[in-house]
């Protein structure tokens, strides 16, 4: 069993006793009152999680990629097209998946660490007649955040129903699914949102709905066809049962007592906590001397930081000395860069004291691998940083 | 939360503690050294759970449905001919998926209650050159069991996959997958192998494998694409990290957990222990004047039951009434017959004192329903049939 | 860990999954806003199970004997005389730790599985200028009841205070504290209040406590001495934080969560369950052929059986072997008896359902141990009876 | 339930997972073989734990002060003479307990945050005939550690048994009871041993069994008589059940998963580890411009730390600031200088991290509160000073 060491890795993350108490309990019926009601607290919750008052929210056993398939097997036919906003591991993995279904999938990329200029999107757009945009609101393999209310903005204007994929930002980044005309925001239980992994969570607007309904060919895929799901959806959020497949039960009584939390908080407290949360962690990684993979601060995400290793320092040594002085992070991710950087989740229920625990162990870290830098200095900077918030 | 009333439907069922506590157990790292010690136990676990030495076992984050969808997304090519047998709700489904991925589908069908016979079956594959022949196991919308070893050789001698849905039976009825020629054989985590809701788990046979290898048509589903699974399982199996989509990591120390108390106990014993099970309920259940829907006790699953209400008693009623007796019980699923009859799941690790406790509480249900009968008939028949264990 | 198997002694019980989980539940600083106001129902709540609107309850981190032994040094003084009415194993207790306080004490006993009389209880009370008379409500030894009610009756006719031994009664057996004139009551936590063992509690009634403030010696014993915790329970009930020893936290939410489920349920209705247990597990025992410890069914208690092995069967092997049957039960304690019989713990949650495993239980045992019964007969007879419940 | 905010107090700390899990788990029979064995082998960890392969552990239900009184109650026999090394609030708890079982208690006290001189006990000792020496390793009202070698050594000379209150040492300050020659050292689950509230510990050596078998008069107080548990304990050491009290079955197998994490981590590295935790925990205080009660840095405690209040801050609102920033802390206990300081816990699992967030959270606290200090310091010497452990 893990002990009491923090995971801060972006996704599996720490998640709150309420949280892991709620999944561990004994299993009731998918058809018992108190789960019909649980399950139906939980779409209300996910609605207002996503600003998306309009919106229909999906709960389906599955991973954040079951979330991302959803969208794409939903909403594309044979021959659409698709723009891809592609700032990492996971614009290649929506475009995948999108010409699985029949798309033809334009990718606009950026060198890694940046994202796509908005009018090169704009001039993309003009051009291309696009059924779809997928944005990646937090690319976990490089910590770049893009600009998801310009670009909904923009595919709206062109025609273009607008996918987020929020996997690594929903509840931990600014996200106001319905204001802002994104059509589909998805992500996964086991990031910001705060909830061991199993569920694809997803939230349908109403012309992303519309879109499916439009259909001229079936879904492609059976399993993720939002036919099979809806009525069951809207059967427990009307607090009746419904079958299409069995819920994963104890995930929804631990999603929804994840999103009481969340929202006991409330969405601003939440996001001005991730926000010191990315500044104090940035602030001492700086003062240590590493670089980002994120080309600027601007760009970097709150819930997640991708520090570039310094000369010399050996990724997996590193990792393994971290994991010595009690913190658990991910190496990387991104194929052209894997060796390069390493990451740090920071998302959740985390606080300033978590970061501060991160930033000892990285500095213990740097330290057994050799490392010059002024011992302490990222611990003070971070908790410095955090004074702002 | 659920109190210490008893959950006897076919799914969830009650779970040992020892994999509650895994369930709600810290999380780990996906990539952490001893997640990927019990993922790769679980996998090792599960070819011996299936007896499928041979086989490549799944584990995936989703219903059983993905499990079924899984196998006929990576096994169909439009055009291919399947040949579904049968017995109820999950062969419709069945058939349903495989017609998605472009199959024709043949249903071979018997009265609700019964099973094709053999000879039907194989006067079908004579003339079929069916690509597929889909079983299920055990139907859980009946509770009738069908025979796969025999259906399994029929497939062989005519060239078809033989495709199981266990997903009622598998940990608890016989099935011996590589002995018998199974190509493969699927099952979702919350039934006979006892842990909650929320993992598919298949095992594919070499023949299924080079099926899919042959495949001259991309598969239809992204997410259930072995292709994105494969190098995963196998990396996992070796006690390697690798990454398609993050592990739900909570339910797959569950399943390792329960897997290794299914092993202790030996499949024989287990099976036995199924066998007095269903014997013993079933008897139970005849002493009170009730009928069931299986058309004979041959046809009857171990892993579950499902009676006939008596004349006069209203379905709702008595399931409330039940319940208030101490036990969940399932109400019918068969679209057919479905006020008629009511279902109780009786695997895992129940024991004789569940089903004692369950037919005290159908006893007290049928009082309060007006169905007259013997006082204490039901639970002594059950007693007495147990005994021959 | 415990598997599925049924704990059916008297105390330990099977606890219910919410007494689990808050017991298991990350601990807080006993002074937590949170502990503070748990800790606070906890007492109030203590006082509704007792009915005992002017007593003062004790919750203690010990055992039941650490109970008995506060009542007996906070009371007795040298010299001072009690009369222990004993039924049993506890009564010798109760007589000797008087004694080691100073008290001169009197046993009436009665043979093994009565109790005194009335008249004879009188006749002791009258001529002897006790100061205390103790007696056990259900004596855990021989499953006896005592006419808790009549006995306070004297002893305030005869200026004794009253201190009941409700170990095996407390939230299973009619306690009508301070309306019946009981001076103090005690229990345990891991018998019918049903919470992990690990605490005593105790109400003290006005009487108790001025006789406790009457003392012209200072108690013998220090940890148990009221003076050193009174101030501290008052201070919790009234929601202020104070401090002796270090309270049982998690033992405390745990003692929470259950006295809220005890209340919900209300106190009628769960002392009409017990009723209930006990008529249907005696009359189970009798179908088998089996007599039992307490010389009348008056006599025997609700939370408790002790039925005596027939001829020719061996206690341990009947235990071992009712224990492969999945339940766990109970050899003799009662040094005059102990291998005559055998303690089924029938309290707590306990329902009709886990009677009929019982007995589906001692049925296979008393087969494998070679007696002769009609098969069924027990589980039968148990299932009618409960139906007067 | 308690969110993931730390819990830096002296007692209850933070838990380890597996601990909890124990802790939370199905409560088996206190005669269940698997129970029996982990009764067993915690009862030899103990003997570890404690360095005192001669010595008899007991466990029983209570807190730190039950432990305390049952080695005064066992050992003290009216008239004997005891001499109290009193460093604060605890010492003088032990004089009081002491003087209950008629002990002639002389205290050697020294100035609040001191401890007495070694010759002052010396000239103590050598004029006394007593019979105890009590002291206590560290007062957790101060944070003050005596030299219990020495102590132990002069008691010894001057034919005095030595009595180690360990509530706030063992575990996490150096104790080699038998070869030190300690006579009795006791503590309490919820301090550095990592286990929730509720089980005194107490390690009697040989001569203390000897001075317990010679009493001339009764133990006073019936519950801690050690002649009740000597029996208990020795029969679960050899695996065979025993009964006195019911043992508290979940507490105990918590506490047996945390003497096996302990001794799994080892003795010295774990006293490492927490020489570590004083010395970052001290440094980072004094970085921030905090004094501290000890009167040097050399009788300060690893295990806990007792800073003074800087000038001006007010203590309920520095404490109230520190829980906002997510670590709770204790205020003073000590009677004379109750608001003049706060109280730090680092023990248990306690690292690095632990004591970086604290510092985050003082950090934070005391800028709230208006003390002026470099933002930063304090976390830079605490990482700073971890870097010699």
């Amino acid at each position: 069993m893990k002990n009491r060491t923090l995971l801060m890795i972006p996704g599996p993350i720490e998640f709150e006793p309420a949280v892991l108490a709620a999944l561990g309990a004994p299993t009731t019926s998918h058809l018992a009152p108190n789960f019909i009601e649980a399950f139906g607290q939980a779409l209300e919750r996910l609605r207002e999680l996503f600003l998306a008052p309009d919106g229909q929210p999906f709960v389906i056993a599955g991973t954040g990629t079951l979330a991302m398939d959803s969208a794409g097997a939903n909403l594309v036919e044979p021959g659409d097209r698709a723009l891809v906003i592609n700032t990492g591991y996971f614009g290649d993995r929506f475009g995948a998946l999108l010409e699985r279904y029949g798309a033809q999938v334009h990718h606009l990329r950026a060198p890694v660490g940046g994202r796509p200029a908005l009018d090169e999107v704009e001039a993309a757009l003009r051009g291309g007649a696009y059924k779809l945009l997928t944005v990646t609101h937090v690319d976990t393999s490089t910590g770049v955040r893009t600009d998801v209310k310009a670009l909904a903005a923009l595919a709206r204007a062109y025609g273009a129903l607008c996918v987020v994929d929020g996997v690594c930002s929903v509840a931990g980044e600014e996200l106001h699914m319905s204001e802002w005309g994104v059509d589909v925001a998805l992500t996964a239980s086991q990031k910001a949102v705060g909830v061991p992994p199993g569920l694809a969570l997803l939230v349908a607007g109403p012309r992303a709905l519309q879109a499916y309904q439009a259909r001229k060919t079936p879904v492609a895929n059976f399993y993720a066809d939002w036919g099979n799901w809806l009525s069951v959806m809207q059967a427990y959020e009307a607090r009746k049962p419904a079958y299409f497949g069995t819920p994963a039960v104890n995930l929804i009584f631990a999603l929804n007592a994840s999103l009481e939390i969340i929202l006991k908080e409330g969405l601003e407290a939440r996001l001005a906590r991730h926000r010191a949360l990315g500044r104090a962690c940035r602030a001492g990684l700086a003062a240590l001397g590493l670089g980002q993979v994120p080309l600027s601060d601007e760009l970097a995400a709150n819930t997640m930081s991708a520090p570039r290793f310094p000369p010399g320092v050996n990724g997996p040594a590193f990792l393994a000395e971290a994991a010595k002085a009690g913190v658990t992070l991910a190496g990387g991710l991104h194929p052209a860069i894997r060796a390069e950087y390493f990451r740090i989740g920071h998302m959740g229920s985390a606080g300033l004291g978590d970061i501060l625990a991160t930033l000892g162990a990285v500095e213990a870290a740097l330290e057994a691998c050799g490392h010059a830098f002024t011992p302490g200095a990222g611990v003070a900077a971070a908790r410095t940083a955090w004074r702002g918030a």
